[in-house]
């Protein structure tokens, strides 16, 4: 009875033990495929057949087809009858070892413009006051875009910035041009540092809405206080990239 | 009737607009309140009531309702009976300005401890032989770490190590030591540099089993080729970070 009771128990763990498996395996699949396809390292955008990938990395057939659901599912590749499986999403890199305005960063890529949907003069909330150093409900400016890159929205960006400068920014070419280049215009001199915090968030509704990204899309999310070279803060912003267009790359030192 | 057909368009085109506004409104303040919240600034963890949010951020109580929605989509804050809104999430800065291991850039925060769910030699594929030059198929050590700060998951690791370094890592503690370490008493060198790439991806179903996240949770994704100090390059990784759990916090320059 006792031998009895454990085949009849040792034979779904050991099923679910192989699917565990399999999704480990497959996952590790996808990690690498994803590499591949980010760097655009498939000729014509095709991927090789499912046996060939199979063959090369010594993985099963369903380990493959599961490594490439998992792409399918963000969007990566699509399944075309015919031809195979085929790269569809493209990510671009935003670099991290500089500090950058979009448009800078994504120059070989494309144009970036930015639909203005909203810019006033709020009352400082008092966690933005005492990031830029102005007195609690002063009046700053607020600025929210939707940026583009060749009209594929890429994030959703909102600015508050001290108004002695931000009046200036009014009249600006904010369409076509980076905050960054027109502060360091307005005020003569370059920008500084600046501190950011990066998170992922799902996008709730109206973001995703806005983004033209599905509800609950994964979100890079970033908070950016920039200063001028004086050390002044002036650029307060929250940053919303479509998780499935933009990456961050950096170089990151042991030694400081 | 132009007049009339007018009117009847503009009472809920007036209505849609109304919850649009109040949705970018309920946003600018999810995010702003989502700072306070992550650094700790509500005395006792406990939000001021609607009403006195309202009037410091000047927006209407609806407004605040749907704001403290989006904090509770994130699960950072709960509403409690009796109580108000408090803050139940929390999310632990790992740091950008410097290659850090897990356990090193958390010291403040807690004990990083490593369920090892697989560790063993695998023959390279070319993408990992390519990054770690090794030939291709030649043995590479392949661990898969399940990471958490005083047993709260918080990433779920892949590395892939060149197999005459990897040797050495089959018999060290690695349930409580961070790769990186390790390798530099392996090595007996310090580490040199890393590059990073950064993407937010919403989570499969078996990674987030493993995470013990929701299906679809946002994570945030990093992949980390290191090198060590005299340029070879020595640890491959693909880290998934419960985006809930963990953010990333740097200071860019505007030179370099």
């Amino acid at each position: 009875m006792p031998a009895e009771r454990s085949r009849e128990h040792t034979a779904p763990v050991a099923a679910a033990r192989r699917r565990m498996l399999r999704a480990d395996g497959a996952r590790r699949l996808a990690d690498l495929l994803r590499g591949q396809v980010l760097a655009q390292g498939f000729p014509g955008g095709v991927l090789p057949h499912e046996d060939r990938i199979g063959t090369e990395y010594g993985v099963s057939r369903n380990t493959v087809r599961q490594a490439l659901d998992l792409l399918r599912a963000e969007q990566l590749v699509e399944r075309l009858p015919g031809v195979g499986t085929v790269v569809v999403g493209q990510k671009y890199p935003h670099g991290l070892d500089r500090l950058m305005g979009l448009a800078e960063t994504l120059h070989q890529h494309g144009q970036v413009t930015n639909e203005v949907r909203s810019m006033g003069p709020v009352a400082a909330p008092s966690p933005v006051a005492e990031r830029l150093g102005v007195a609690p409900r002063d009046d700053v400016l607020c600025i929210e875009r939707l940026r583009s890159l060749d009209a594929l929205p890429l994030s959703l960006d909102l600015t508050y910035i001290p108004m002695d400068i931000g009046i200036d920014l009014l009249g600006a070419d904010l369409e076509n041009t980076d905050v960054f280049r027109l502060l360091e215009e307005i005020t003569g001199q370059p920008l500084g540092t600046a501190e950011i915090t990066l998170e992922a968030v799902n996008a709730d509704a109206h973001s995703a809405a806005v983004l033209q990204a599905p509800r609950g899309a994964a979100v890079l999310m970033l908070e950016r206080l920039t200063h001028l070279s004086d050390g002044r803060p002036v650029d307060l912003e929250f940053i919303r990239f479509r998780g499935d267009r933009i990456t961050m790359r950096g170089l990151l030192h042991r030694s400081v």
